[in-house]
């Protein structure tokens, strides 16, 4: 069955709001099962409107509508519907009611403007909004089922989960069996990360591979519908599988197949994979402290305090987190870490020295059991030293730990750099972390890659 | 002239992610005097991409694509295009050496994966990408002239500014005579926002006013295309727009009759405005220190270098930000700030007493200027204290100054309560740099309103 949404509304037209609705009505349509095909957005114009319910009505089986249901005159949805469907419009005096009940709980009386929102084509049926004023309807065009909802992101969340959804599922008889697994990369451009999984929708054709760049990591997706799984080939268990001992009782089995494509794919990836679990770095680095019972402190210089922005975005990290020196400049590198003055002398201040003196100093100060710091040159300008923008020295001091090292990147913007060189330190600290915790799996550095 | 946007990716359909491009796009448009009258969303599928790309060439003179240009085999736009148009694929030679050298500069040798990125639709001519690797393109199909850019938004945006703008507006003889005003606004919600700005469309008919909620400031925009201007009616000169002396140069004047509406603005929204050039808070502040010569410390608890991240993220801010100590342990606070056990022990950390000592210990380690300081609840854990999720206590100290306040917010979210809680700290300290800078607009603390 093919499913389409339709989102209305000038602000979107005109650039001024996000359409934020869509992508939270594919979600959840593909959590159903429904993979949607086509997203159209028309501005607060009956005819534009009429004219795409019309041609959507001929190719879609569903058509999940959004905005235009509001009490003012470029709220035209309604109209536009009824107009496609040749219906008039008419009072409901279920969805009047409800929405005099709203506004009675407020304090407020009805307006005529409200009024008119209880204006809908004649043989559709009201969908109540629990927490608005506008309803919401659904009526049968051609061999569509259209569904409108409210623009308002809360109340349109709200009638979906509470009316459509079950709709939805009963009248399409909708039994989904979804398996999702997720691996976070770290240390590859999206294109190489793609290269080495190239093979796997022949390997696996039953499985969606997808993936999600959110600069410096990407999230490796394996989506399975198992509805009525039936493997068609046994080429997954071919010899590009090596050291996997092929048990006959997978062929048949959806969760054996889906684990054994995890698998595959962790195998391509290896040493680039950061998360098992698709968790982000400092949510991974939390869990290890976690699991050790240990605590966690920070210095940093070019990473300008966003390595412990993203760490204490992890609820609970208050746990494991003490300190985070952010110093910016020489001296405060000086008095707060105690790195000697004559080291910033004959290295200046993005050196691997510097680096693993800011590391000690803060793991000294906070008494912390590990201590990970940064400091480099993040541009636009050049900074007090010769070095190159893009160059950043990582030190990391722990138990029996005092290490530092230089990397470089060739981002030519500073808030890219600031988001590398925090990664690359978290990474640098959840390596040694989870050091011999992977059985089998070698693990190196990713700047050497 | 009919103006369209088309969004490929699977991403999007399967809502994994939102596609922020179209508004972007559309934004930009409108700036060029072009309002998008459709915008489509379609899978990473040839033969959907390609129909919806003839579709297209027969309504409008001018599209906008985005997305599937990347390395792997389900980017397919260039495929689409060259189909619907009837033309096979060629390799570009510009596009290729681009991107050749894009590689090379990284150390990388190109994959046959990128190489494929260079084959695009015969009869096209080629976009430069400068800070990605997928080239993109133009090319004519019956009235329309697509425009095909990487979905990165970066590379996008880059692409559009440096090339398909430039190119639109010399073919399609744009002249927009577009004065554009921003301000940026904190401590209102957005529909306080649009209440107060209620009356403008009236008084201002010709101007449009736009809205973006970037939580938690809210910029707001002031579009006025002086095309042809004529003013109608007086209306905008009436008594409502009290205190101004109508001047009747002003009444064919675009410049002054767009700077009224600018003051009229102002006026509605007064001390809620932050920055009168659409400026970030940490932006303004950042502005404000170095007209001063002057330098910044921060101390920062619940905002776990939040406020730091933010600094630092402005170009410059080396100049004027020495230090932010992220003491999110209570033994931090005394050891590297000199807060006072007895403070910690009387008051607990989230108190007006221990932020004040956290600003007044991080001014004097660092030697700062000013110092601002945050201690508070963020959540999901209710932390040591008695206090509710969502209290900040925050602390100024500087020359004479030596202050603290406490602020509660009813956000039931980690995030938005560090965002909300940085924001209000760069308030503070914002308005006290401003104070008796802006004559005739009395300002105060935001938290009273």
């Amino acid at each position: 069955m093919i499913a389409e949404i339709l989102s209305t509304g000038d602000e979107v037209m005109l650039g001024d709001l996000v359409d934020t609705n869509s992508a939270y009505l594919c979600d959840r349509l593909k959590q159903l099962g429904l993979v949607v095909s086509q997203i159209t957005a028309r501005g607060d114009d009956i005819e534009a409107v009429k004219e795409t319910v019309l041609e959507i009505s001929r190719r879609a089986g569903i058509c999940l509508v959004t905005g235009g249901l509001g009490p003012t005159s470029d709220d035209i949805t309604a109209q536009a519907c009824a107009r496609a469907a040749g219906q008039p419009l008419k009072m409901h005096p279920q969805a009047y009611e409800t929405m005099k009940k709203y506004f009675h709980r407020r304090g407020f009386a009805l307006t005529p403007e409200n009024e008119k929102q209880a204006m809908l084509p004649a043989a559709a049926d009201v969908l109540i909004n629990t927490c608005g004023t506008a309803p919401g309807f659904f009526f049968h065009l051609n061999q569509c089922l259209f569904f409108c909802m409210p623009g308002v992101p809360s109340e349109m969340r709200q009638m979906m989960e509470t009316q459509v959804v079950p709709h939805i599922t009963k009248v399409f008889s909708l039994t989904p069996n979804l398996h999702i697994r997720r691996l976070t990369v770290f240390g590859l451009p999206e294109s190489r990360v793609s290269a080495l999984l190239q093979e796997f929708s022949d390997l696996f054709p039953h499985i969606r591979l997808g993936f999600r760049a959110s600069f410096p990591t990407i999230e490796v997706k394996l989506v399975f519908d198992a509805t009525g799984f039936r493997p068609e080939s046994r080429k997954f268990f071919d010899s590009t599988i090596q050291g996997e001992k092929d048990l006959d009782a997978e062929e048949n089995d959806p969760r054996a197949y889906f684990e054994k494509a995890g698998r595959w794919v962790l195998r391509q990836l290896g040493k680039k994979v950061v998360s098992l679990t698709g968790l982000s770095l400092e949510a991974e680095v939390g869990l290890l402290l976690k699991q050790r019972n240990q605590t966690l402190a920070v210095a940093e210089s070019c990473t300008g305090g966003l390595i412990s922005h993203l760490i204490t975005e992890v609820p609970g990290s208050s746990d494991y987190f003490l300190l985070s020196a952010v110093t910016y400049a020489n001296a405060a590198k000086i008095k707060v870490l105690g790195v000697s003055s004559e080291t910033l002398a004959a290295h200046g201040a993005v050196h691997e020295t510097t680096a693993l003196e800011m590391a000690q100093g803060v793991r000294q100060v906070s008494g912390a059991n590990w201590a990970v710091s940064t400091t480099g040159i993040a541009g636009p300008g050049g900074g007090p030293t010769q070095k190159k923008v893009g160059t950043v020295c990582i030190g990391l001091a722990g138990p029996g730990v005092a290490d530092a090292g230089q990397y470089h990147f060739t981002f030519d913007d500073r808030s890219r750099n600031k988001k590398i060189f925090a990664a690359m330190a978290l990474e640098v600290l959840r390596r040694k972390l989870a050091e011999g915790e992977l059985k089998g799996v070698k693990r190196d550095i990713m700047g050497e890659g």
